[in-house]
């Protein structure tokens, strides 16, 4: 697992020429006071469940399209009503077909975007480096959202991570955070990883079976177990992981059961942690595997709220780049 | 054909705490005033062909996702534009993918659209029990509709039915109302039947081959007919049921031409029915199945002001369940 | 490729009873003026790349349905962002399933829509008739606009091409206009042929290989090319069309390289055209094959204003149909 691609990332690239993040590819270089400015608005755009969403026009008069080539139903939704909520007209653009061909092709579905005057392109994809790809050729009004690339970034799964470890935790300074099961796979590891890094957490571990941990070069600082056991002890936030069985060889697809007594978020071992520990997934869980339903579903379980911020998170990152975008729009 | 789904089915399951509906997954168990209310407010909503429909903001800030199992288009596009009609955000999410796993992988769907703010659930599946099931687990500010639940329950046809008949014949107690065709396998009818009776319908025929009819236990009071042309004599309102072959097994499906001379609604049979009989059908038809081509298009169908009434009867439940659950909402 | 289709076409058959544009089937048949003042209303809708795209509330309160029987993601997009921006509802409703049978089950869906109060319907289809053969049944209020009918029709198309020809060209009276390639299946072509031909164009050639020119009846008075060299002298004005592989038995499929060699539409190639001649394409293109990828990304290509122009088009025409239908509405 190499970071090859990233490291051909030049960090300016999601940035506009005053330096304001006019894309948002990677969390990788964001400052502390940027995310701090990005978690502050998202929290803004937080509601309480039953309470009515929140709503502006932030992006009235504005178009976001939705190009999923990795299909995915729930992110897709966050997305669509997060721009929804805002005021802009969504398109949602089905990429799904096997008759795609990247390069040129793609980049001329992106051409025919812009010149439809779409504003926010919101791309997920399989393989890496298409987002930063595309943002190499948009005009300087449009900007492009990655709404998760490979193994390698997800950026507003990352920022929803750590609003929801603020919320329940406070300062990130004191807290030890543990990312467990698939890391070798997960862009929701590497993001979290770049935002809990930048935010100055206290201690970032990373536990899974030896195959499926990172590069000894990736995750520079953070504590590796083998056992969880071990790594559970003291932590104050656990993020399980979802076994990403379709990015690996059939040789690497481990057994379920076997899986899930060694690394698997059960009820039992999570008395090993702090005793108010919050325990995060992403989803879609693999219940049962990376872990069990009644943790999933239990009191220290904060996977609800982890959703509702996702939307919250979704809107502040739009208002956000538009609003940077709209700076360098030239109004005829 | 046994009703023991429906029988499970507490009648307060879709109520709240003060008795009124949250939820609409049956029309057995409403009352006449209830019943009455909503055929009142859907009347509201109805326009004629040509006039622009009615439009308001009784669900503005709201969200309805529709989750439709089994699919479609009519009813999904009915729903989608009742919605949009009322100031809704409406998603629709693509659950007709094989990889469906029923049970707990549904409900994560559901917690995390609900997490979404997510306020009105439409649900459309071809096997029994979701509807009441979801209901059971969703926050008390969500509703669940139900838009079709195998071959038990389909509540806004049966409203839209009752609304049509109401339109062209006035009071139920004189009337002589005759369901013809695969009543077995019928949602359709009987959630028709729910609502005639209640609303105290003067006579109900039903009509079909034998082994599509419905169990001896089902549509008590109803009169029970294997020969269409007597069944015909004096009805003032003739429902034609789609034959429902895929919920057949193959020795079942009948010869069309067959079926269509025994049982199929001919402008011939039609005469033995009242001069001014009704023609009602949910569609998609079968024409020269279970109806022929011109009394489909001929001058006692009503069954275009069906459709029309759909959408009215959709936002009159929309309006009326969202308002409902909306007691129930904390705000913070 | 005969056009037996169009010859039964009458021409009124999308104008109402005061003979104004009720549909737009066809642009056969507009006047000149007609033409004018749609390409007028879309100079008005027309905004620059990083401009916020224009919008009003000409279809406030209506509802705009796509039926595109032949996936195109790109014109269907358009057409929704046209519609969106106008105020209206839109609903997309999925028609490429297999199981579509033709002739009454697409009218009962087109009832069913109408009785739903959609005002437009929006059809794409590859074979030819549907368009006609629907707004001949529909009611007065309802409008048919074609979004490309099998090899014949594509008038949005044809009023884009006309429309980004005079934004750079000013006057059609002194333009030589080319059209390469794929003739004989191009939709494209003919509108555009009807556009060109109504505006006084002062001359239509048009090359390509002999078995993809069109019937020696067709394209009457335009000057036909088997050398794509000497076609290109003084040309204003090079429209390159899509090579039409769906649409070909496989022995009239060309080799790719060859074909370009021969009539793609080359740097080289474009060196003999008038120096300040545009390039035109209506996308997706095949690179490489009709036109090369200098050519399309270079100074003289106007495709993307071709994109740009397209959702001006379509909200012009939208918003005169809807308009003119209007009249016809029966108020209660």
């Amino acid at each position: 697992m190499s970071n090859r691609q990233t490291e051909g990332l030049e960090q300016t690239s999601q940035r506009g020429p005053d330096g304001s993040l006019r894309h948002l590819i990677t969390l990788e270089g964001l400052s502390r006071e940027e995310l701090t400015d990005l978690l502050d608005l998202s929290q803004f755009y937080v509601r309480q469940p039953g309470e009515l969403p929140a709503r502006d026009q932030s992006l009235a008069g504005h178009t976001v399209a939705n190009l999923f080539f990795e299909p995915s139903t729930r992110t897709r939704v966050s997305f669509e009503l997060a721009a929804r909520r805002l005021g802009a007209d969504v398109v949602n653009l089905d990429m799904h077909s096997s008759s795609r061909v990247k390069g040129e092709t793609v980049l001329d579905t992106i051409y025919t975007l812009q010149a439809m005057h779409a504003d926010v392109l919101v791309m997920r994809d399989a393989e890496p480096g298409l987002p930063t790809f595309v943002a190499g050729h948009v005009q300087p009004h449009v900007s492009i959202l990655n709404a998760g690339e490979a193994h390698l970034s997800h950026p507003t799964q990352g920022l929803l991570d750590a609003l929801t470890i603020r919320q329940h935790k406070g300062e990130f300074g004191n807290l030890s955070v543990l990312l467990v099961g698939d890391l070798a796979h997960s862009r929701v590891a590497r993001s979290a990883w770049h935002a809990l890094s930048a935010l100055g957490t206290g201690e970032v571990r990373i536990a899974g079976p030896e195959h499926l941990l990172p590069a000894a070069n990736e995750f520079p600082g953070a504590v590796r177990f083998t056992d969880l056991n071990k790594a559970m002890k003291g932590a104050d936030v656990i993020m399980g992981l979802r076994i990403q069985t379709e990015r690996m060889s059939a040789a690497h697809i481990p057994d379920n059961a076997a899986y899930c007594r060694e690394f698997g978020i059960t009820a039992e071992r999570l008395k090993l942690a702090k005793p108010d520990a919050i325990v995060m997934h992403p989803g879609p869980m693999n219940r049962g595997v990376e872990i069990t339903g009644d943790v999933a579903d239990g009191p220290q379980s904060v996977i609800q709220a982890q959703v509702t911020n996702g939307v919250a998170v979704r809107m502040a990152v739009l208002a956000t780049i538009v609003r940077n975008a709209q700076a360098q729009r030239k109004y005829s």
